[in-house]
């Protein structure tokens, strides 16, 4: 009964039953979204994307985030804002899943809210919003950790799921559809973790909001499926890893302190999460440094002690360009080092290749610990007169006991957009994004990024 | 190298060649298929999805099939044409992994075709058919039969893979951007057993037709993905279920007697392959009945003994409409003692729900053996008198060792279009596809069907 339990706790929620902490996190999350999908717009991900698909362009409803004012059908604005969104590694992350949950959800809910011929309120999109991210990360929940060690990129693989929900709240879909809806995104399993490191990483949110975008919109004309697509013995949850905590899952929805979107974080940083840690104790020994006017070129050595999931997941000692530096808990802690910070700008073909990079990344080590968690690292760097600094992270900033705040999100907000759409445009957009709730037609950011 | 390998064997495949039975065998497959894509054109799962998509179709390029010169753009025609392809279950079938393979491949690759600017010959474009068809089957094979029992629709999920190599294969894509496609294509895994019974499962087929299709059109703008996509530890074959033939099956690539698209057969009737004998044998016993003129009434009991695979798949007793009945051994064994036939009539509704029916379809009961092939079955009826009446199916017709005849096709194809098309333009149509090897532009199709 999973699927169908779902199905009727989403077209239950009302923007009134959600708790004032879910709806800021909505915001937050949103927020963030747009941000990232302005910064990720003209990466060659993207652009390679939409002149490729451009031949099949239906009528211009949904707007392509930061492209100051191209509009596409909604099917593929929902997969190209997707990908842009992705695309710098510098999105939201649902940390008991690493689900980066805004993606998918978003990208199909904007674009499908724009093409609708009436007007979508602001607590309308978070309503459904918070439903997509809700059942997106429980349906993670209940097959992690074991389907993202076999190699799925659960992002997208709970993504589709999410987005279906959304985007059948908006439609306002019976309970019934809403299952039928869940099923025909369930079956569409995108993502494998292999792609890391290529441009169909970020292929995969675009494809997941599609994916889900497209099974609402069936279901809306009655479209059948499976009404028990998650729980049934060759459903979703069995055939992508067997588990038996959908049951568990399903029970928590809307329960005090069980808001997945509540859990929700954002990254200060473009890259793999896991690498966080490593940056904010670099940064911190950057300014230790420079404070009492050491040259990084007195490093002799930095040894790093890390949760295991960082050397798996980062591993790659020589990144070759930006997106596989994405992957590199080296790169992540040379730059660190070097600059002092972590911004796109550092992640970029030409720095990620430049010699003193290349130079401060070989004096990196890291080790696993079992002793140590995700958004913890030690780290020990020897200076060539033998001197040793110590820094040790606890939490990393971005983490859930480390949260970015909001005037973090809106530098981050304000440095990925300035450079798309210019400074005046970053800050109205800013503006109206914080202001999500009360907003009165969603539509209107057609005339906003 | 898996990957590499294949799209080094599909960048090399030329017309020349092809032995002369895959050319042979290209064009039944070719020919079967855009009979069933008729055929199923305007069954609900095909004209519901239209509906509900419609709102994002693009510029008209590519046909729908039946439609009587309703056009759409390349990547809805892939998904629509391939619902319909699958939609009454009467497509094709590689018997070793009971892949339905034409699905998948032809609807990317006629719909793409028929997009281009320039003509597309026949020998082209069956050279694509042929490769796509390779692949997807191999890959099949190299996680047959696990990946299956554990619940993916094996049609879909490497239907996927085998769309992107044909349309890369008409887009003269090199070796290494085929290799991309390929993993654009992987990463997309489309396909749950649960889903059978509903639409969805006809938009298993239409769909992956469309990640195919829009693999291949990234990839030749230079889109990337993994370069090992197949064979990766997170790739897609230890993904989706782990084995080890995929180099068995890469060295076996154009190989005498290692043809795939060779091992192709074709149903006589439209519903799930394993329940085919069971219907050849009491079409048999109904002629008997028939010649000695006993009435159906006067069946007491049939028992039928089948391969366990029957009862997996098709062992609905009762099932409630067409959809369900094609996965019911019960209702086909009864239509055929009955009608003498299992046409897309015999699995109308209104005839799985007639009386007569019913009180047939409850005197059959089936009974899994080991000793049994899939083609094969073996029926004890029993008479009110207490006569016995036996009949052992060797081969049903349409399995490999009892291919349905050219002439049989053309009567399968005819039965299809007429009531679609009207007989004249089935005729027509007939002719053309016949003689797809010899047809200078492809897109002539488009006056055709």
């Amino acid at each position: 009964m999973a699927t169908k339990s779902i199905a009727d706790w989403v077209t239950s929620l009302s923007y009134s039953s959600l708790p004032p902490e879910a709806i800021q996190a909505a915001t937050r999350s949103f927020y963030n979204w747009a941000g990232c999908t302005v910064g990720g717009s003209n990466h060659p991900a993207a652009t390679i994307a939409q002149k490729a698909l451009s031949r099949f362009f239906g009528a211009p409803t949904s707007s392509l985030l930061g492209s100051q004012g191209t509009q596409v059908d909604a099917q593929h604005a929902a997969i190209l804002n997707g990908i842009a969104s992705h695309v710098h590694d510098y999105d939201d992350t649902h940390l008991e899943t690493i689900i980066h949950p805004t993606g998918p959800v978003a990208s199909a809910l904007l674009s499908f809210a724009e093409s609708l011929d009436r007007p979508v309120s602001g607590a309308e999109f978070i309503t459904a919003l918070v439903a997509g991210i809700e059942v997106e990360c429980k349906c993670g929940l209940a097959v992690w950790p074991s389907h993202y060690d076999v190699g799925w990129h659960i992002t997208s693989t709970t993504g589709s799921i999410g987005a279906a929900v959304a985007v059948s709240k908006l439609l306002n879909l019976t309970s019934e559809q809403t299952a039928h809806a869940i099923g025909i995104a369930a079956t569409q399993v995108t993502g494998l973790r292999e792609m890391f490191g290529s441009h169909t990483k970020s292929f995969h949110p675009g494809r997941a909001a599609q994916n889900g975008l497209m099974a609402a919109v069936l279901a809306s004309e009655g479209y059948t499926s499976s009404l028990e697509a998650l729980e049934a013995k060759r459903g979703w949850v069995n055939v992508v890893e067997s588990h038996d905590q959908l049951d568990d899952m399903v029970a928590s929805f809307g329960k005090e302190n069980c808001w997945e979107i509540v859990k929700n974080s954002f990254k200060p940083f473009p890259c793999g999460i896991v690498v966080h840690p490593i940056i904010d104790g670099c940064i911190s020994l950057h300014s230790e440094l420079r404070q009492r006017g050491i040259s990084y070129e007195q490093i002799e050595d930095v040894q790093v002690t890390v949760h295991h999931l960082v050397l798996e997941l980062t591993g790659k000692t020589k990144p070759r360009d930006g997106l596989e530096a994405k992957f590199s808990v080296y790169h992540g802690g040379a730059v660190g080092l070097l600059f002092g910070k972590a911004t796109p700008a550092q992640y970029e073909d030409a720095v990620v290749n430049e010699p003193n990079v290349l130079k401060v990344r070989a004096k990196l080590h890291a080790t696993g610990d079992s002793s140590i968690r995700p958004d913890e690292c030690h780290i020990v760097l020897k200076l060539r007169e033998r001197e040793v600094l110590e820094k040790h992270v606890d939490h990393a900033v971005g983490s859930v006991k480390s949260p970015m705040t909001d005037d973090q999100l809106t530098e981050k907000f304000l440095d990925q957009c300035i450079s798309v759409v210019g400074l005046e445009k970053a800050k109205k957009a800013s503006e109206w994004c914080w202001n999500l709730d009360t907003r009165n037609d969603i539509r209107d950011i057609k005339d906003i990024l």
